[in-house]
């Protein structure tokens, strides 16, 4: 933990305020060097007032992420946010977080990117990232499960970044199968799952997760106004993104723990409960098949089962899901 | 075509000689540059002749691997080997495709090293590759599958390097599932598939395979040697590297092009026919589990069916598999 973190820690522990000396003394630094800390904080945005009274006391944050903050705020975890890196601009945060699961970085690592430049959806589909007008992130995993098994983590993640969407927004998102959250019908964050693996063992998972928060409606591209929105948009007033960041490293970390622990049937039951795919005619496009019928379940693996018109089940572990209106 | 590739086809295709004219007109260059590039060849190690009466004649090639000779004896392939790359000495040949896959090479690229100095098989497993022994090479294939169905081009790989084997030296390899060349009952042959994929769609695929060649036993480390063995063990005189190399390229371009024309059902009725594990008792270690039973057949994704002792059916897609001897 660094230093900022302890003290933004500290800062986040005592709203009233905190003395110089009981931060010296519990940092084992000087006093001068808290001082000095404090500058710093406040250079990068933090407000931070000092009064003989009351010491020092956090007043407000800045909109940019900061990862010493981000750990500040997360306090511990079993696995995810273990370690977390902030960029100013990325191409993508796959790729950078993919160049350190080479490294050997341990599983858990978090990137975040206040922009990207060619952030990515499924299926090679572009994702667009304003500056600070969103979460980009992505988090480093490396489970002892098969190929197969990593749709679980898809629809953990879903189940996770919708509990903290709830937590922090109050807004109940609905989840459209695999990855995307939907509010209002239109589509406000998605999941992208990606693997380096052997045939029958995965090396590491990377989740790149793309949050819309603080866009207005007007900054969407116009293709995308129909079917984008943000939590900015949808709750009526401008969430905090570290806030929201935090929550979301947190559910994450709850839910990974969860599926290691063999919980992934309570996550799936969850997963089904706050979805619009389930129950809905829905035509699935896997390659050049198209598959029509009602969504049904998730099977054991996280897949969705769909019974065509001609009663037969389908197991569907990707492709392009569209609900019909009928 | 390097110039390289095109003198060395036409002296390969004109066993008895071709005229420095007749070359120069093919290859629209002039005698005296087919007289230097034969000098530079001979440099390497080619044994050229030239004579007035014949030409140029080719006696004999080198044991080192060299791209453009490689390329001259393949000819024409569907995608295996449109790209060839030797290095002397890599890490892994598979460290070096993944990064020409990561700069959007396309697929069918091949590389072979003379030496590895990190091989790897598969669960993480150390294989050794010393200098110009074998072939420890690495193909990159970009196919439209999902990450269960990769498991065919393991099973695919290995019935077209078994008929590569058999071609070039007679000798008929039994086939372990999922990945190993026996002879006599000893490795001789190894494929490691690795993969970067989403959830539902394969980005790449990389088939690492080595092939123990020219080791005689005192050249296996001890540990090894009751386990292992090469070709030139087990036919009784040294193979030629470049022949049986360009043999298993042109193998696994056609197994390749069968997978894609959906005729896996022939190449697992193949394998079935080649393989050491089906009809035997097997015990199979998936993770923390152990399976026992007898191995009855490969189903449509190239898992292996162990019907277990209980009567039930088990789908096993990896782990590692033991021959039981009863």
């Amino acid at each position: 933990m660094t230093t900022d973190t302890k003290i933004l820690s500290a800062l986040r522990a005592h709203p009233d305020g905190v003395s110089g000396a009981q931060l010296a003394g519990q940092l084992d630094i000087s006093r001068a060097a808290i001082w000095a800390r404090m500058e710093e904080l406040r250079k990068v945005g933090y407000d931070i007032e000092a009064s003989p009274h009351f010491g020092y006391k956090l007043v407000d944050s800045p909109d940019a992420l900061h990862a010493d903050d981000l750990l500040a705020r997360l306090g511990k975890t079993r696995v995810v946010g273990r370690d977390i890196q902030v960029f100013e601009q990325t191409t993508s945060t796959n790729d950078v977080i993919e160049k350190l699961a080479r490294d050997g970085v341990k599983e858990g690592a978090v990137v975040f990117a206040e922009s990207q430049t060619r952030g990515r959806g499924r299926l090679g589909r572009k994702w667009i990232s304003p500056t600070r007008k969103g979460l980009w992130f992505s988090v480093l995993l490396r489970p002892s499960v098969n190929p197969q098994e990593t749709t679980q983590l898809t629809v953990a993640s879903a189940t996770a970044l919708r509990r903290a969407i709830k937590t922090v927004t109050g807004l109940s998102a609905e989840i459209k199968w695999p990855n995307d959250l939907l509010l209002g019908g239109k589509k406000v964050a998605g999941i992208l799952t990606e693997m380096s693996a052997e045939v029958d063992r995965v090396r590491h998972i990377i989740l790149g997760i793309g949050v819309d928060v603080n866009q207005d409606a007007n900054e969407f591209p116009a293709e995308l106004r129909g079917i984008a929105t943000s939590l900015k948009i949808e709750a009526g007033e401008a969430i905090s993104r570290a806030g929201l960041a935090t929550e979301m490293l947190r559910e994450l970390d709850a839910d990974y723990t969860r599926i290691g622990a063999g919980k992934f049937p309570q996550l799936a039951d969850e997963w089904e409960a706050g979805c619009a795919t389930i129950g809905k005619n829905v035509s699935v496009q896997m390659g050049a098949r198209l598959i029509r019928g009602r969504a049904e379940a998730l099977d054991d693996d996280g897949a969705l089962l769909v019974r065509t018109e001609h009663g037969h089940l389908e197991r569907v572990i990707g492709g392009d899901v569209t609900l019909e209106k009928r």
